[in-house]
């Protein structure tokens, strides 16, 4: 039985929601997984390569598309993916939703865990696959697609399993009147609100898409899962994986579909739009995302674009704090959407134990730290990843021309395994306070922008300004003044930007531990949902309360 | 200490929010508060007309207006209320919602309750209020304005307490890594939304309102209520007696301000549109729900119109069941949002134990009942209040007009007390089920339709065709048939609408109970709002999660 198999599992994961201690089920050490692992995942993620891919159990494709590239070869994947009706699609999830609605919270978190383990036995080929469509190294795919999505998938399961047991299936409820009682039996059914939608992205096509597909399936919802065309090869995986545990056990597979689509013939509108759809999770860009959000009778959830800030005022070991920001800028060329772009430095610069260091001090050794970063041969590249696509990379080989005072050109940066990498080294930009038309947008990729401001209090008001007006994910703040610290709090809080303060060492901004730390907050223009608070899980069904009179 | 004083109070509400048996904190007979009660509070009452309503803690009012016209002797009350600018009252609330903002769940929940034990104390001065604004009878008045509103708004405090409990204010989160460890110090902070609206409505001023207000009170939001121009007097006393404790304790009144409009100078738009305004509750009429809804970058709370519907299939007491459903469609004439308007009942008539009874036998049977109520001289006019304003009174006498088959005339009823009141029998009409121009929309007020169907399966076909495009709050269905009532039961529970089985005796459809019952599901049309799942609580604030590295 899958209930006894999964539940001190599901009872853990539920416990660590609630207390958001460290708590893990998957272990993010490739070496975990024994010492072949990585060889087999390898080779069979090549036996993928070139040819149609097969292991859905999906039926009817109309045809077949595939158009991903390597950001290390830069050659196609030659992958292709069977393309759906998206009626057809509809339909069938419609059929699968039926038996699923009615299967109890429990046999839901059972089954959705399986999925999760079958998961786990492909981490290998699927960190493969993600490193080849989004330009992740090896190490990051490994764990963004593979334990850490896992995790939070687990966290969705968990939390949906514990909001779906809040209140007795059925009770006997007796109001007094005088010497008799009215007596009704009552009961509480979670109905699941319909189809589910989840928009998958290119740089995170597993990590983004499985909170929101486990958060809709624990819920009773059918899923489709539409990727982004140049990133389905981890996501495919993943729902093959899925399919065959719900087949095994008795479920339809059509549960959970993968609705693979073309550049040229994109389906997500026409599936965003259709009435039956009543749940859509979104990941990418803002303008894609509100027009998401704007669509009458969904229940929508959405990450969209943000601009993250690091704030600079005090420091215990300046060294250390440059260390790790220019660390957190290189990796994956800022294209975690938890990546810091904004740094507002004073222009009396920062307080230190050895006394106070100037702006342009501060603006070299950050500048010094990024340049031996990129060039040390056994971090530079591995730490970068590859540029996912061209208009990244363009975007980063022109960011010099926004204006301000240029404080390091980018540069191509050569990855040693693949010599065709598309790799390139931030671009880093001093502007002034007043450049507003500069620094007040999102710029993904390796582009980083240093503000001076006045004082702390300023870069204080700009940032909370920059998350109020265009959102915000994350916050670094380095202060060793209480006040001050408060402060920030306040204001960053009050635009519901969270702050990650003096991190140095092994830790950075760009981390969301699962079961612990919230990711997006939802209360800026960043998105409307988070990580897995209980509205991510709550607003997926319907509290119906049924009554019978007892004589 | 409030905090100690009301603990028990609110560890007995959220234990009852939880387990859904029955609870109530505020007794609903008239007799628990004493003999004398009733007659000091319609003096008080008296005292309130014909002068300026100076009971506000709220100053700077821009002038005064009053228009409520009492039902009972269709005069003009006379009460005037303070008028104020709406950039007056954000800029009160911005500067009341600092403090409360950092007041803790335990505190908010402690004082929201003693400002509950201090309505108590104007229980009869409400009742008396909402009888001559919305025309409901002096003990629903009492009831609905008073106990119920009060349990209502209790439960709102437990949610919200339970709710902002949730997660620990502060932890040592650590992350092993080898032989060492990475060790966080993260705090989680409810942030509230800001600024919130509640719109109240004509016929339940208080109990459609206070669910709202202490939601956004208890998450930590300053509210500002917008009354219907028509039914201020209640929720003014309410607002009174809140600001009163919030003063006594000392907060600034100015978290709960009361903001009265004239029907010549509407401010709900300007109130509403205003970028500050970040929640807004609204209980009234469709159109207006839609424009509230549509409003970005707000989160909005509706109860919207619907239209309920009765299932007759078969029944084990054929009179007993007639008795129940006149008296459902009499109380208050229509005016609940519960109350049933689409009866569907199978051409072949009903099954009972004595043989099946007729269509016309039926229909027959419950005009009697219906006439045999409204000419009881203990009980019709009490039982139909009084209609609340000229257009549906208006609408219930031109229903006849509608098409069908009149079965019942409509007509004026006395009120021994107040000769002058707006006292309307209900109009029955008969119309055949494709007649969907006359049946598919609320005929708010005493009106009710009896559609003839071709069978059971017809009737729940249609009562959910009803629910799924117009909306539905709740559902009657009679049936001693197990399949029936589970067809009935997944029909309608999947179009988001509950439904009460074989309601006899002194238990009606358009009863919810505070604690036990969802009032409204937010799953179709009616609402996107349910008083009180957690989707009503969580989205009114959000989960902030602070990291500063522990070395």
């Amino acid at each position: 039985m899958l209930v006894t198999k999964h539940q001190n599992t599901i009872d853990n994961a539920v416990k660590a929601n609630h207390e958001r201690t460290f708590f893990s089920q998957y272990p993010e050490h490739p070496k975990a997984y024994g010492e072949d692992a990585h060889a087999k995942g390898h080779q069979r993620y090549q036996q993928l390569l070139g040819k149609p891919f097969k292991q859905l159990l999906q039926t009817g494709e109309t045809g077949w598309a595939g158009e991903e590239v390597s950001p290390y070869t830069q050659e196609v994947l030659g992958t292709t993916y069977p393309v759906f009706a998206v009626n057809d699609l509809i339909a069938k999830a419609t059929t699968a939703g039926h038996k699923w609605a009615q299967t109890s919270a429990a046999e839901r978190a059972a089954v959705l865990t399986e999925t999760l383990d079958n998961i786990q036995s492909y981490f290998f080929d699927i960190a493969n696959a993600t490193m080849h469509t989004t330009g992740q190294s090896f190490m990051m795919s490994f764990q963004a697609s593979g334990p850490h999505a896992n995790d939070r998938a687990l966290e969705a399961i968990a939390a949906g399993y514990h909001e779906l047991q809040r209140y007795p299936g059925q009770l006997l409820w007796e109001k007094p009147m005088g010497k008799s009682s009215i007596r009704l039996q009552k009961t509480y059914t979670a109905v699941p609100k319909g189809i589910a939608v989840v928009i998958g992205c290119s740089t995170f096509p597993v990590w983004n898409t499985l909170p929101g597909v486990y958060a809709d399936l624990i819920t009773g919802n059918p899923v489709i899962i539409k990727p982004h065309p140049k990133a389905i090869l981890p996501i495919a995986i993943v729902v093959a994986a899925i399919q065959q545990v719900l087949q095994d056990n008795g479920y339809d597979p059509n549960l959970c579909q993968l609705a693979a689509d073309s550049s040229e013939n994109l389906i997500t509108k026409t599936l965003c739009e259709h009435p039956d759809v009543r749940l859509i999770d979104y990941t990418g860009g803002s303008a894609f995302g509100n027009y998401v959000e704007s669509l009458t009778g969904k229940t929508v959830f959405t990450e969209k674009a943000g601009v993250n800030s690091v704030i600079l005022d005090s420091v215990k070991d300046l060294n250390a704090v440059i260390q790790n920001l220019a660390f957190s800028v290189c990796l994956y060329s800022g294209q975690m959407c938890t990546a810091p772009q904004n740094f507002f430095i004073p222009e009396s610069g920062i307080s230190t134990p050895e006394g106070q260091v100037g702006f342009n001090e501060v603006v070299q050794q950050f500048k010094d730290a990024i340049v031996a970063l990129v060039s040390n041969p056994k971090m530079g590249a591995g730490t970068l990843g590859a540029v996912q696509n061209e208009a990244t990379l363009t975007r980063a080989k022109e960011a010099h021309q926004l204006g301000g005072k240029l404080i390091l050109q980018g540069s191509p940066v050569i990855n040693e395994e693949f010599s065709n990498a598309r790799v390139y080294a931030p671009t880093v930009l001093e502007v002034s306070s007043v450049d507003t038309n500069i620094y007040e947008k999102e710029l993904f990729g390796p582009i980083l922008l240093i503000i001076k401001t006045r004082d702390t209090d300023h870069s204080i008001q700009l940032a909370r300004q920059m998350a109020l007006k265009h959102g915000a994910i994350t916050c670094g703040a380095y202060t060793t003044d209480a006040a001050v610290k408060e402060k920030i709090t306040t204001e960053m809080n009050s635009v519901f930007t969270p702050v990650s303060f003096n991190l140095t060492g092994f830790i950075w901004v760009n981390q969301h531990a699962a079961f612990s730390d919230f990711h997006v907050t939802g209360g800026n223009p960043a998105g409307n949902a988070s990580f897995t608070n209980q509205e991510f899980i709550v607003k997926r069904f319907v509290w119906v309360g049924n009554r019978e009179l007892v004589e």
